[in-house]
């Protein structure tokens, strides 16, 4: 089958290369001509405009965006003077579910069918296969189920779920239609939601065993402080490398994610190459206002979040708060040296 | 009534004075022999060591201990040379319960009465009255209510609870007979444990309104950030100072922290003298225990004393961990200068 | 001054009676012609209609909707055939600062003010005076300025805020003009936001206290149960009315709120008429996604709204899924009587 | 090698079958005769008392206990008269690793071994392998490696760490000794933390999903209930079996509680099995006790405990409190049915 590919950054050139090794076709094209190049080194035809990439596609077209979520817009209103009646739009980047909602709405008025990917996988993509939550209606998704098997990682090595020979569909090869307009970057979307709190659990597991050796350090006795009662119970040096190690074989905690920190931690035992500020994508905190207007409760989600805030510094005007209402009623003031 | 003080810092120095004040007489040592000399200059009697204190003492004697958390057991070894059956002790710093316990069942053994108050005022005490928390045998409570009486507000200008002047009992004078050996600074505890939800309350609160500017800011657009999808939706620029005041005149959240709030504001409407490192005391922390051992669910006050750990940068190694694993799966590498 | 009021609920009606005390004026309606009448007994002028109120209104009118938050828009479609070029409408309900935004951009083109005014104090503001929070140009809330100090509660007897005296403004008389359009709101938004933290501070603290007898109680040991390593530490009958009530006399944590808890604790000390499903209205969620578009960490406020819809239920499917995993990895059972 | 096992429970039973088909001797007892002659029916030796088990050991004995962690204490008291200085005690059981270092130091006088062992992986471990957590002395560690290493799971299948080649150790077996005494449960006790963070991001996740068709029900409007501003964005009829399958399939939240949770989806979609009442055991309340000694903020890993505390209902007198506030300052009655 034959797609456009607009925009080739790291997933997008992967999913190309991905899609040529499985036989497909590929007109491709990114704001810079050397990306196109690279491509087109590797058999993909390149195109030097969006104009050109439209007329480089034969109809009904199938147009795949990877482009960043506050570039998607501009992309589509770029595009529509070229596309026609019964072309695809696939937008397969981190964009707001709501967006695809409010675009699908304006793409029907012009026939276009505008279908929504949330892809996961990230770097690794190109070799483990990506996997893909597609949202919108039914023809155009079937029309390019060719693309998604592609792009999936397929059954591969993974144990089949007990039972799931009885279930039919795609699930099981790593893409999977979820509903109308938006419902792939609204699973996508959780997705990362949960991706925030999985991490923050492990990391905050992680630094209770880095600390374990807390009681055979010094500590100063003063009123503000609170002695550790029990020093004797606080004098492990845990080798944390070994552990995350230890974890992957056999534990209730076995993942993907644990095995990228086992990785991680073999490079750099102490992550002393990283300074600890967290970025956060949009996805993470659609999820919470998702959640509120649907009344649930989600404070480990959120709370996971809000991590990455303060791992910025975000909360240091409310901790001034604190510290000057410590101050006016006890007198209190900061000690130079935390604890 | 006569009282023996032991520890003549902030805190146990006022209590002398309001004691005095009223009436009572004092005898009084501290390790500083300055500190005991400035109250002698207000006519409380002043003692050389704590044998020279229960000397001056009639019995059967009540000896205050006011000293910092980690120096009472020491203290009470001290003393127990020169104390006899049918005198009391009483601790009315911030110990853990859970010493106050062990402590009566110890002194029982000698027929020493213990009596544990958790006393809450801070420096505001001396003008307030302090609110006594207390536990431990029936007999010594009711034998030092003047004393207990002498330092509490009163009923003073607050209005009566509705429906109040059906019961009985000291609740309304500003201290409480709770129960058991522990029982004060059990409820201390737990007391502190509300002042930590309390503060991080305001302190998050503000820090929004705070950052309601955040529209008028530029900020960089790429992959790793999320825009603002609203900018106009935050051009605020608040006066907090006046917030703050506002508040205190007939809003919900009218309380007298936010009453020191607005009054460091005031003072420092940036709270620039502050960096926001927030001590934390073992209440805090104890309370979170008994919590647990209860299985009750106390997300809230768990969080606010987990702000208090972040704000002097322990989260830290966590925070590399997230950033180590974004860069495994994604090859995101962190931004310089956050979000 | 003269003042129309649409709107006579509970608040409504109550901010009339307040406005007439104090010399003013007021033409009310609501869409219950009883509620009219009742303030007509006390003097205010009765309208039959939108309409009817607005020809009995002087130019340039002001006119002060009390309607619930999602009657807003209706109403002022309603109201507009009626209103002229210099009206002032003003919002005084629980609006979306976003939709005053909306709505103050669309009133002026029709040259009408529109003011938004948040307001706390519920049932208590006859008595205690209104706080309120006001958003909107300067001009039309410089006119209204007669009204905002007979319904604000004025100095009172409220201690001055030291050094307040060194500035100006209204805040210290329980009013203040925030900022443009939307902020009024925005600052009554986020006072509820902080509200919920502090009434769930108080909450869970009280929870603690309550089961601080848990010692006492027998419980199963199996492998799914922790059995409590030191029972002999959870023997306390605690007395939540009495220490409620000893808490609002010189304690740290003494507010308004705590006045209402103790007098709810005197009124019926186990709270039994209640179930403990807790409404949140829209202030408390649109503060978390206010705090979200800003990356501000508030885990405190957002675990307080959470604890909301975990007390109506909304939390039984994740619990679910909770279950679900034991009893795949452990083949755990859940237990019929919990713990 | 020869072990003597005690406790022939799930746990104990299927490690006895796991040692046995690797080539090793075992003496099992167990306080229900039926489960040793289960195992004697294996070829497992079965003993009719503890002191029967010790005599069919040879010297050094080395025996290892599976029993519930209250039960540890009572057992190695019972053991006590029959062992010998250079026997082994080995607890594989969920111990408090606080007691582990007790027991050692009590042991160690006996000059009696004691290795603590932390074990996951629940009922699956007898195909899969135990994952061991272990801590103690050097040499009966190291003497007893014949047994870790048959019951570890060894490297299997599982994809080699990038970079692992160059470290040596166990940890890629499935086993290490990860410090002194109490270690390996300190170990296991975060794993079993981290294990509560990550089902509850799954579970909260999942529970987004199942509600984003809320835009599709009915709601009243009143004051007390915010009405969904854009019902039109929560119309997604999610289909979580399918979702679950999908996402362990190249997404970055593959792990091995995901292919549980698909599993459990996949036999009821519904979870109606289910009441969602989750237990909890000792660790993941040790954890956040440990966090709070060591300073560490950990508020991902405390609230997905607090879940499973209020998922049996331990919250509800601080929702009373809270209903009873907003009923005092708001005249708010609860709702009957929720939201």
């Amino acid at each position: 089958m034959q797609l456009g590919m607009i925009g080739l950054g790291r997933m997008g050139a992967n999913m190309v290369r991905r899609l040529l090794e499985n036989g497909h076709q590929c007109v491709v094209y990114d704001r810079s001509s050397k990306a196109v190049e690279a491509l087109v080194q590797e058999k993909a035809a390149g195109a030097t405009s969006l104009a050109d990439l439209v007329k480089k596609l034969s109809k009904p077209r199938a147009v795949w965006l990877m482009v960043p979520a506050a570039a998607v817009d501009k992309t589509i209103a770029d595009l529509m003077p070229n596309l026609e009646p019964g072309d695809t739009l696939i937008d397969g980047g981190n964009s707001y579910y709501i967006d695809d909602i409010r675009r699908a709405s304006e793409l029907t008025v012009k026939r276009i069918d505008y279908v929504d990917v949330g892809t996961s996988g990230g770097i690794w993509g190109v070799e483990r296969g990506y996997c893909m939550m597609i949202g919108g209606p039914k023809e155009p998704v079937q029309r390019l189920d060719p693309i998604f098997k592609a792009l999936a990682p397929g059954t591969g090595q993974i144990d089949r779920t007990p039972g799931r020979d009885k279930l039919t569909g795609t699930a099981e090869l790593g893409y999977l239609h979820c509903g109308a307009s938006g419902a792939g970057h609204f699973v996508k979307m959780v997705h990362n939601g949960i991706e925030y709190g999985l991490m923050a659990s492990y990391a905050e597991g992680l630094s209770i065993l880095r600390a374990a050796n807390v009681g055979a350090k010094q500590g100063d006795v003063d009123a503000e402080t609170t002695p550790l009662r029990n020093p004797e119970h606080y004098q492990y040096d845990l080798n944390l490398t070994d552990i995350a190690e230890l974890w992957r074989r056999g534990s209730v905690i076995a993942s993907w994610l644990l095995d990228l920190t086992a990785a991680a931690l073999v490079e750099d035992p102490a992550l002393e190459k990283f300074a600890g500020r967290v970025s956060d994508s949009g996805e993470g905190r659609w999820t919470i206002k998702a959640a509120i207007d649907e009344a649930m409760p989600v404070p480990v989600l959120s709370t996971a979040l809000y991590e990455r805030f303060s791992s910025r510094g975000d909360a240091e005007f409310q901790n001034k708060v604190m510290s000057a209402m410590r101050y006016e009623f006890g007198g209190h003031l900061e000690k130079a040296s935390g604890k």
